[in-house]
């Protein structure tokens, strides 16, 4: 039997030893486990980040992946730990909405709340239940534990609002929502509205006030230092400049309006 | 049999090759090792946070695991090489006290000096004895081969001041340890002798002149932005700010006091 | 049979999930795979600095072990994707030189040009062929694979330029080729051409204008904040500052002359 694959992300940070210690805890659990880190770098407590960038890497994980994704700005409160089960796929997070993006291409099937405290740690810090509920349930999830076993229906979880364009007569407005360690500026302006949008006379797109040029393939067709539009890997409409950051270029970052004009 | 779990913990960063070449290394030795990074991003030569990351993260590892902490101002120079078992772990490293947080918890049983030349690279460089001693006796050790073959008996082994809080009377001064990735300021006050000092008519909690308002549960206890103290992960008060860095709004880091006063 | 390995370096950065994507991918065709990260921090585009650090790690990893390496500011365009076999290890990368350091040390036997679309994903993005190409060639050389079923024969393959050491009588100039985390800048003058070079009479070290004292075997030999010149863990001659940063207190970073003159 294939090992199981932990995929792992958080806002922890890798200078902290905390997202080695819930290694370590899921290790004590889950041996066998294969730990992939999608990322600790999502900036703290942006759970509206940790949820894109879950949802753009989640689907290239084999099937019975189980995602471990601790964003967790109200971490010790009431709000609660879940687990969720799309079939496919196995998440375990706070019930904050982290999970909204990677839930719109593969539907839950079952979440429960993580109640059961046989699969949490003996002690619960009130500061890291990373480390002491959420990394024990995806490695006993891991191990074979049926979603069921980790507490009672979770019923309806928090969905996070996710900025979504706007089209109004000939122009749509969509937005910046993150900016790769390249300076891409990544919209939320998908290749099936954009297609649906524009017409045969043309478009115009602008980044804030700036003009882009055109929309090229890949990065390399544009000459170097050209302010350029494309689709990105994973089908969204992003700003970049070949061979340059276009946030550097255009003082732009999350948040920043671009915008397509019909002629 | 589980598959032998080797942890990490260096200060070399992660833009250069070093840590993945210590790993190579050590796959060469233990192809079935499991690895894991606690951190490479100790800052260099950082010698007492090392100490601390260690001991905030080793003991949740299971049991039989092999640490390889490799934080070495003094590579090259006569200071030795270690291995030491505890029962539960195995630690190798430099001897220049790296290791003093971690064993206080768990006391080493045995330590050897790494002078059995068949358990290091054929060729020692001068400049990098983790990928060529250290590595080399973590993954020997993993593998299965006793301590006692790396090298002679190590006898005391660099013991590493780690600062203390004091009490005077109805003052108790601590101070910040580490701050990390979040801005909390964690001190070296633990829950215990918090316990013990304080009293009936309540305390008065300052980090350095700023006047802390209250010991909270947890970060999502506080208002936005108030900063306040409680219990962290490791059970030592820290100074935090719900939702924001503490390091950067009280402008405070390692070293800075902390001070709990008797009404 | 042991687990083969696969090893990662990039430009990627870790913040986003690009790293982590490409491991999904691998892990869904190669599940029994050992994934170690070389660094995914080579600077955005920087094919040099890629090329010296795979050169500098490869030679450690156990024979077997395929390298991904996707630094690729032309992905997208007509540039190839490779792999190379040099009978210990397995290399898939674009075709831009990245591989020439590390092909000087263990010339390649055979290069095939990534050309058949059953080892890569359905659908190949123009901006992430890390994902869509390379991580699947990989993965399926470690699946046992062989190399010419990835495509038809490369034939040449593109060379880096890689600046070398300029004698002229008496005087060596050789430049910074990366600078470490350390601050350590480390030169092209390798020990081989360093002792050539050298005569009875002695010789003067500069780093641009600055004069170096002397030549130490370990960083502890020098005073603190001394600065100095050894050689490194790839037998290159470095300039380090002991405990301090070499390329902080002098200013200098990539290609900065360093200068040695026969007395």
């Amino acid at each position: 039997m294939a090992r199981p694959v932990i995929a792992l992300l958080t806002d922890f940070g890798t200078r902290d030893h905390y997202a080695g210690t819930m290694k370590a805890v899921i290790l004590g659990i889950c041996p066998e486990a294969t730990l992939v880190d999608i990322t600790h770098d999502i900036p703290a407590h942006d759970v509206l980040t940790a949820a894109l960038e879950l949802a753009a890497s989640c689907k290239y994980f084999p099937s019975g992946a189980v995602f471990l994704v601790v964003v967790d700005p109200g971490v010790g409160s009431s709000r609660r730990g879940i687990a969720v089960d799309t079939g496919d796929y196995r998440f375990v997070a706070p019930d904050n909405g982290v999970l909204t993006a990677a839930l719109k291409e593969t539907p839950a099937r079952r979440a429960v709340e993580l109640t059961e405290r046989r699969y949490a740690r003996a002690t619960v810090s009130r500061t890291f239940e990373g480390r002491d509920r959420f990394a024990p349930a995806a490695a006993w999830l891991a191990k074979g534990v049926d979603l069921s076993a980790l507490g009672r229906s979770a019923g309806a979880i928090q969905q996070l609002a996710i900025p979504v364009p706007q089209v109004n007569d000939d122009v749509l407005v969509g937005e910046v929502l993150r900016v790769d360690r390249f300076g891409n500026l990544v919209t939320n302006i998908d290749r099936k509205l954009f297609d649906k949008f524009t017409h045969a006379n043309g478009i115009e797109i602008s980044a804030a006030t700036y003009r882009i040029g055109r929309v090229v393939g890949t990065y390399a067709e544009a000459a170097a230092n050209e302010v350029c539009a494309l689709f990105g890997s994973t089908d969204h409409l992003e700003i970049a400049v070949n061979a340059g950051s276009a946030s550097d270029y255009l003082k732009l970052s999350r948040g920043a309006p671009v915008t397509i004009r019909r002629k």
